[in-house]
């Protein structure tokens, strides 16, 4: 790996800088377990300020799939399944962890790994109208991540809309946030994490992808969202003993702004990389604005390029090409695009 | 907190120094994720070569109830349940984990905290002579920890019968080991890790009461014992992402003899406390010689003593006594203990 | 089995005459399928009228160990678990089928297979006085049998204690009624269907063991206990298609008193036995009053009098004798009794 | 629904006759419980020798969405889902009972309600080829129904095709044979007993849609196919207390050839109906061979037959006509089928 300028994902280094100084300075401090201590209370109230949520429950789970199962396993009843797109990560990269807890996905088509509230609407229609919808799974809430699995993002017209097809069917709206720094961060992007407080009913806030050595903020707008959540958590082997890491961790995220730095660090990098492929004339697979980059390579080419930049291999085309993603991160310097670039 | 002496619990600082410089010296590096990084191996070797157990299959997952839940869900059949004492961590304080997955914790009666052997060949004799058997819960596994919930230890040889027993009846061995450091450094101790790796089908080293800031090591002995066991650990939420974070600790761990002095460390630090206890004429609950102390109080000492010193609240007894606990640390000074028995 | 007096079960002919002649004479009738055909709505109307409960939510399943697991994983929350005697049914005899459903059953010591108010009542304070109550399985539910795996039966004071606790502790009262009408015609007893609907969230009518070919009536007493019950009982594979055939059998049960004589003819056996029992000296294992008979016998004699009468073998006491099963039913007539007591 | 013709569906009577009288004549017998009994035994032989499987492991329950649960959940391990048809009935009809037993179902594209060995194939050679497998779930057994959810037919050849890409990639294959009756009894078919036997790892004999009062014969042509398969019926709820009452009615299914007598029956009545639908001009919306047949009707046409017919509704169609389902059965007299044909 030395020498090849590294591209391929956004969460292979340990975390930012200031977290590791911030878990250093407190190493040998005693605190509370369990997310008890004053570090992740202090995070706590960060985060309900950032959300504008001042009455939010807020939870530090260690990783994504973990949080999906947990708070999707915490909010359906045993008759409901989560909605998703079906390219959404509950569906396909977690190793059937929502099937383990008893519930079904029901996957609906996507547009550019999006939901819209239209296909929502009629899934809920169908069910509702169906006279044998008592032997089939009720839709009981809607899975979506921000970015999505392509990198794209929900517009908050977007997200609005979806919201309100939840709330005029009781369903719940989760969103995970494995990399939402990144959507935050972008300039198109109008979904800010008010917003989210204010659409969903959980949502999560990702530390693992977006420069904490891992842990995830989960975000219950509304107190009482979630009976008994501490209990679950444990009971999906989900609490950390010494929590304050994933505390001491929110908390320095949260700090100076350290989350939205993160992003635009990430997104600034991205952008660059994007302009050069677009003057370069590079094709790209999808629209994705984000900080992963999806570019359409001949087969002969993308080995080229693999010998000098570590890229993650996405998809074969019909066509014989080959679809590889360059992910930026708050670790991307300035001299890794600049290279690049000069790769390209 | 900040005046008090602080000996009320073994992992409430963040990890031992020599795991904080090794976490920061390889901070920026890019490794591959799920655990598949070169530290990882390098620690699995390392195992490997502790446990005199060439062909382990070495496994690093996050937290106690965590690994324990996964383990046993990967190593017990539909039908099967887990043998456990009725104090044991899985019967009582994981928020019904094992349950969660399916399967039913069939509680024996314990001493000090352990099982026995015949109390096990029993119970097995039981189900096996039972003409109803086909419609009760077969017992699939022994669940022991080491050291127990009691701070008690099982000596080689009854581990040998109990081992022996499992094997008789086509049962898995698992020991717990999430205080294994304290178990391996105290003199009486005659269970080593080589004999772990030879008694049990899995077990695990407990890290985050060890000195690392999170992470548990489970050791298959003999491969092919959990098929497809990382899948298992996704599903189950447990796969750190950043997998490294765990081998980088345990490589650590097992460097240079740092689980050891871990180990050692406490047990001296409560040998001594042990040894003032006795002088002062204080009774001990139960006889615990690892680094968990155990003692019966008057309600208005034991008020006065935690004035001054951080313990742990055990239980209430009948006759109005309290007891509390008193736990060492790799992270306990000899100034901590001086001052500490200076008070009592 | 031809020759022999047949006493060792009360499940192991078909069905009443009655029931299986209002099944021949409806044979050929179309209705609606899963419970929606007027005969289903006929019992739930009668069952209703019997518990002196108009709102009650009534659902026919099909046997008991697949009622009690729906019904406890339709009435708990996944940080819940089942309180039961440890001589109960759930805990004892079903496979794990409640652990399959994810929850832990939290067994307490019975006397004379019963459950006390005081001892759930302690096991509440116990769970809501643990300062680590949030790792732990919150009871959530009390589960009962009337009559007990012993054939013994709760008084309505004991009852009625036990339904206080439960309430004021926030969990639910379930009564497995496997052999209800065995119950309800023993002369001491004083538990009446009305009591039960007064003072149970939940309690099944047994259909199996009191004389139908299969089914069991579960009752609500008050709506909207388990929302979304049927969707539940289908996902438990617990929904008859034909749900008629349980259905047109309450109604046989419930018209006419059917189920009181089938109790009341049993009984009547029983006490007949009991009392030869008595006169001729033979000692009894507990004292139970319904139509189980527990009789303590030397090998020999339990050898001899095997060779006469089909008995159940119950277990083997340490002193050598063993513990014989003998049971009555609907099915035993005024000859078998006289011939059992001329061979005793 | 008196004066109305009656195609509705298939399981709206109870039994055939003759297995009524088999149950009436048993009725008084006492025999053992759980299936253990001497006319499940026979059963099982009789099954056996129509399968030409004489070591087939045979199991009697009672309903279909509890027979593929038990099934799926006995023979799949824990990082397993079954592949089905997207409109397969465990996909969409059975209220999320395999996702209730923690297995994911892995949905295909169908035609005519068929999965076929390319898309199959296709299936396990992207999880195979997949970098990122170990984070997915594993296709482990081919769920088909014979006939399918649309009354169509597996051939030979097709069903020869699809079990060969299951033991190339080592998946089970299990045919849901809920109709099967009726799929045997269809002139084109050529897929015979023995042939399920040879080609399927597990298979089910239905009973409850071919005139039983209730029951599904499990059938595991290779004993250890499923082990302690009793259990796990029994963890599933889905044990028949008394299980004779199955016994007794598949032993009379294959007794003097009354299943296959069942099946042409209504195979005949409906080929009689396809005939003169044709010969009357009307759209079939599928081509199913079997007892089920899909006509395509204006919505007022539909709406005056139902006045006379008792049919099910089927689907609404984009164009504004409906689908409705006519279904016979071994209760269909020709008369019935005469005046059927009298109204078209």
């Amino acid at each position: 790996m030395p020498d090849k300028l590294f591209f391929a994902s956004d969460y292979m280094e340990g975390a930012h800088p200031a977290i590791m100084k911030r878990l250093a300075e407190t190493n040998m401090e005693h605190t509370a377990g369990y997310g008890l201590d004053e570090y992740s209370e202090r995070a706590r109230e960060k985060i309900r300020a950032a959300c504008n949520a001042p009455e939010a429950a807020v939870y530090f789970l260690v990783g994504g799939t973990q949080t999906n199962a947990t708070v999707i396993d915490a909010l359906l009843r045993p008759w409901q399944g989560v909605v998703a797109a079906e390219t959404g990560h509950i569906a396909v990269h977690e190793a059937g962890a929502i099937e383990f807890g008893g519930h079904k996905v029901l996957t609906l088509p996507q547009r550019d790994g999006k939901l819209c509230a239209e296909t929502i609407a009629c899934c809920v229609e169908t069910y509702q109208k169906d006279d044998n919808r008592a032997h089939t799974v009720m839709p009981g809430m809607v899975y979506l991540s921000q970015p999505t699995e392509y990198g794209t993002l929900y517009s908050l017209k977007e997200l609005e809309a979806i919201s309100a097809v939840c709330r005029d069917a009781d369903m719940r709206l989760y969103v995970d946030g494995a990399r939402l720094a990144y959507a935050l961060a972008t300039p198109v992007n109008d979904v800010t994490l008010p917003d989210l407080a204010r659409l969903c009913d959980a949502f999560y806030i990702g530390g693992t992808k977006c420069g904490a050595l891992l842990g995830e903020a989960v975000v219950f707008p509304k107190r009482g969202t979630a009976p008994h959540f501490f209990t679950i958590v444990k009971q999906h082997g989900a609490l950390l003993a010494k929590g304050r890491i994933a505390g001491i961790q929110f908390d320095a995220l949260f700090t100076d702004g350290l989350y939205d730095a993160i992003g635009k660090t990430a997104i600034a990098a991205a952008d660059c990389i994007r302009a050069a492929l677009v003057e370069k004339g590079y094709n790209q697979a999808f629209v994705a604005p984000t900080n992963q980059i999806f570019v359409t390579l001949d087969p002969e080419k993308a080995k080229a390029l693999s010998e000098k930049v570590e890229m993650g291999f996405w998809e074969n085309l019909p066509d014989g090409r080959v679809v590889m993603r360059l992910a930026t991160s708050w670790a991307t310097s300035d001299g890794d695009v600049d290279a690049l670039i000069g790769i390209l």
